[in-house]
């Protein structure tokens, strides 16, 4: 898996590792760890050097994966990673930001850098202020809010506003798999299992495009789309009612509901594609106007989610090793520090 | 023209200078150095102190813009703007890639941080040796290369890649007018006037956003239309010959060749639009596909340049006052530098 286009490389080679390898640790083993461990065997400067989880470690195989330069990767409990933490360059917090990432992030700061992708916009502010105080106490590096939004759509809308300041900037998410709002669903009573989408609404879409003014509110932009596997005996009507009127998840949305059997639900609703756009449209002063696009298209969120969390892992450890601690958004990371390549060869080949 | 968010600003209005506007001087006055003019009207945090031009200053009227805050600014020849360094923060360079910013940046430099559209992609890392050798050696920063390609394609390419380390980027240029190509076709013998549009084509770019393996070469994935004034007596066919067969620029491309009349030209393709789309998709290691998408659509190419340019014109004061000096690239800089916003302020209300 590692693309090894270096022979000198001794990537996921213990036996050659070499101090330029970044050493990374995953915490949490959901989707998202998952996908951590599957993006670090793709980069060409980076080793797994162990998974953390609070579950039972004997319930987690790494070998179920099927990649054999991780096979004998050690999968320990979480409170054995500071006993540990001297063979960790960084690591990467999967868990959520409700209940993990607050008590986590500033706990394990104190041993490692760390790299998260809290994800509650509102508290944003104060999750920083946490993690700065606790990275500069132990002379660590936390970057916080990386993923796709926040994250890459975050940076999208930064830039393009600095390049636009006048104008105006629509974030559309979808189509795809909104987690908050399946498991909604899946709280109705009556229901047994069902999965929710997000879609933009494609006439609000074309006119964003078109540089036309559209509403700021979410409930116009987008459609929900659900599909639910009733419980035996259910009565559709009243489900359905339940989920269109839900307050702050549907009320207001176009939201259409359809039954469909559990077997259809395994088949065609198993995947977590996700993804959306970024448009902003701003008139430059000489009277023309200009439109910046960014879209995503994602056939897996939680291995979208984590490539980028991988990438912003190596910035970390870079931050760290020139000894700037502190905590960090994307907004504060030089993109460069995000390639495996030098800044010579960016410059020679990308730019 | 400034937003003046803050009551306290002092921007544009020289009576209330205060220490954190910043002072910005533009060199070079065509369509790149007035869109940089524009654009720092637009700014809360910036001041225009000067144009400086190697013609006769006199020949330049910035009250024909109509815009009230630059109408004192004063138009200066070249020559002096070493007498003035000490009133410029940072100097925007407008002059073209090939004769003038070779000379005029490490010049330039030794009196002033610069920023530049320096856009030879072949020269980049001999141009960036020069300009990193002469802002050390004056305690400067210079920042090249900006605009969008190279600039914010730049750092697609490489923010893309970063993240979707296994897959294929495949960069699209168009709709838009191709300033080399038009001035290509004007010097064939019968032709009087004309543009040429590099167009992508429709099926190929369809491929790309699909996921689908497209051709790398540039010839195979766009087309280019040419509207052609001939004169009078010229043949068409020979005309049309000598552009379709025209080595480096035409060869290998479907080329059309439309002929109007001086006033259709006049009326139909005096603007300057451009844009484009990069494109990256890529395969995590679970087996999935994602893509990113990055869009240009521009009614002007010079003023979108130039909005490009005053943000990293931002980035470029910011940066000499930590007193870092050296050159840079987009790779270099933290996106926040591009931003009059606080760090706290962006955490807050974009991220």
């Amino acid at each position: 898996m590692p693309t090894d286009a270096d022979p000198q490389s001794t990537v996921n080679d213990p036996q050659r590792r070499s101090p330029t390898v970044i050493r990374v640790a995953v915490v949490g083993y959901g989707n998202l760890g998952r996908g951590v461990v599957h993006s670090v065997t793709q980069q060409p400067d980076m080793e797994l050097v162990g998974v953390y989880t609070r579950r039972d470690p004997q319930g987690i195989d790494l070998g179920a994966l099927g990649i054999e330069s991780i096979r004998s990767v050690p999968v320990r409990h979480l409170d054995e990673l500071a006993a540990h933490a001297a063979t960790i360059d960084v690591a990467v917090l999967c868990g959520g930001s409700k209940d993990d990432l607050p008590q986590q992030g500033p706990d394990l700061l104190r041993w490692v850098n760390t790299v998260d992708s809290f994800d509650t916009h509102a508290d944003i502010p104060d999750y920083f202020a946490t993690m700065d105080g606790a990275a500069r106490e132990s002379a660590h590096v936390a970057t916080i809010a990386v993923g796709w939004d926040p994250g890459l759509f975050s940076l999208q809308r930064m830039l393009s506003e600095a390049v636009l300041p006048q104008g105006e900037t629509v974030t559309f998410w979808g189509p795809g798999l909104s987690q908050g709002h399946s498991d909604a669903i899946r709280r109705v009573e009556g229901v047994a299992a069902g999965v929710q989408y997000t879609v933009p609404r494609p006439s609000v879409l074309e006119a964003a495009r078109a540089g036309d003014a559209v509403s700021n509110a979410a409930t116009d932009r987008h459609e929900r789309r659900c599909f639910v596997v009733l419980e035996p005996g259910a009565n559709p009507d009243a489900v359905r009612e339940a989920i269109v009127t839900m307050p702050n998840y549907f009320v207001g949305y176009e939201t259409s509901v359809t039954f469909i059997s559990a077997e259809e639900l395994a088949a065609e609703h198993a995947a977590m594609p996700h993804g959306g756009v970024v448009i902003r449209s701003g008139g430059t002063a000489d009277g023309t106007t200009q439109r910046i696009d960014f879209t995503l298209a994602l056939e897996s969120n939680p291995a979208f989610t984590a490539s980028v969390l991988v990438a912003y892992a190596r910035a970390t450890h870079r931050i760290a090793q020139r000894g700037e601690p502190g905590a960090y958004t994307l907004y504060d990371i030089a993109p460069g520090l995000l390639s495996p390549r030098s800044a010579a060869e960016l410059r020679r080949d990308l730019l």
